[in-house]
């Protein structure tokens, strides 16, 4: 195998507690390792944050998935219960600011319709990356593909290890349970480990010659009154519309502010695609849902 | 305006502070009373669990709406965040054991797709729920009565008033809004109160002589291990199927302790209607589902 190869690949569910379709397929493959198990890497599995599954709530007292910059890691000052999982994390995945594992999955979910998302990292361009992409989307048409290089990226706990991707599936709400997506999350997972596995073995051609991937570049909030409080829910017209086109002058939210309710629209001037719609989890972060530009990437210029 | 009829209804929102519906609507309506105010009665607005709702979570330290049983009242040891909160909420509303309002409507949502339910309290055959069950159902088919006659009746908010309803709506994911049940809320809400001022001002006669409502009579729990972790979800054919017929030997829960997903089927003895199927926070309280019975209701026999 080429030092390019993969030796261990990790599957971490549960970093948000109330996801559950992650936790438990995590849990589903520690009781049957030899789901993901391959021949020709090692398959570890983690679930991140033990102790908000067992509250059912997303975190205990700050999100896991914001704790793991270097500057939170090496600040002993941060003690909470998340900055501290966060430290152990780090020291069960990274030797001298290596990571152990050559590759991390991180399963989410939304309460956004966001369906089969598979969110791509900051080096979203290597080889192996981009013909994941391709293989997964050729394979599963309802396979989305979502990108956002911003700071923030670099305090997700998968962002330990540079060659990584989150699935984020949905709508779920937070605390329960969807049959369908449970299998379909479960499929994926199965499909991504036999990439690798193909990977591991020879050079894999992408089928397609391009993909589609949205790219993150804006945060939109709610209008709220001075408390924090909202004045405005999801517009009817666009709710459950994750990545279909929002033109300038369409209705983003319904005001609730007025007794008659009235229509705020998108005053941006380009059409935009929104995601993560309404997401329970990001109300506190001043997020209603992220702007994203649809980029189709030519596969032959950039392998 | 005889001894039976209403001076005060409370509207009450937030009882579960991450079930935004009812917050949300309740804090229109203190902004917009004009929405709520009717001639022959007094409408009153409470925001039951502030701190909850500010949190986002369905409780601080307990369920509220578990918190009303008079024992628990008079205990003066228990003196968490909801036991004081009771116990302001009761002094504001019930002097000496009396209730100071003649009507409470009670908002909540539910994960489950229990679309637009009422809930009838213990008084549910007393001719003015009665009649405004039939009246509801009769002016939007939508809505679905169900009754829940359990000893754990006593704890809830509502019960502090003889005469009380609960709006179930659903699904709709705890921390999010659904501007299409807003809508719909917003309008049961109205139309309860303009049933109420007909009822006021002369006796009314239902339009119908039928009315379905769904008696819950067994909670059925998930199959979990000795942690208390799920070891099945909600099956494919039955997630979302509330107030749909289930059958002995009709698939029930799908394993995921096999890594061969199983398929654990009812075995009850006969029909039953399950309600509230695979509800998020009531995964605590060892609750899957509930199980009802379907009863028509002729209310020629009843009134």
């Amino acid at each position: 195998m080429s030092d390019k190869s993969l030796n261990r690949v990790a599957i971490i569910g549960g970093t948000h507690g109330a996801e559950l379709t992650g936790a438990y397929l995590v849990k589903k493959f520690e009781r049957f390792p030899h789901l993901v198990k391959r021949s020709s890497f090692e398959t570890v599995t983690l679930l991140a944050n033990p102790r908000a599954f067992k509250a059912g709530t997303r975190y205990i007292h700050k999100d896991l998935n914001r704790s793991f910059s270097l500057e939170d890691l090496n600040n002993t000052n941060l003690s909470t219960y998340e900055d501290l999982r966060a430290k152990e994390i780090y020291g069960l995945l990274v030797n001298n600011e290596k990571s152990k594992v050559d590759f991390i999955i991180d399963l989410h979910s939304t309460t956004a319709n966001m369906g089969l998302t598979v969110i791509l990292g900051k080096l979203w361009k290597e080889p192996l990356i981009l013909n994941l992409a391709a293989y997964l989307t050729d394979v599963n048409s309802l396979v989305k593909l979502f990108n956002w290089s911003n700071t923030q990226n670099n305090s997700f706990l998968r962002s330990i290890c540079p060659r990584n991707i989150a699935i984020e599936v949905g709508s779920i709400a937070h605390g329960t349970l969807n049959p369908w997506y449970f299998e379909k999350t479960e499929k994926l997972i199965l499909t991504i480990l036999d990439f690798l596995e193909l990977y591991n073995q020879k050079p894999v051609k992408p089928t397609t010659s391009q993909i589609t991937v949205f790219k993150g570049k804006d945060i939109l909030d709610y209008p709220r009154n001075p408390n924090g409080e909202l004045e405005a829910m999801i517009h009817p017209n666009l709710i459950a519309k994750d990545y279909k086109a929002l033109n300038p002058g369409d209705p983003l939210f319904q005001s609730f502010q007025l007794s008659e309710n009235q229509t705020i629209t998108y005053q941006g001037s380009s059409t935009v695609f929104p995601t993560f719609i309404g997401e329970a989890s990001y109300q506190e972060k001043g997020m209603a849902m992220c702007l994203a530009d649809k980029q189709e990437v030519d596969l032959r210029e950039n392998l």
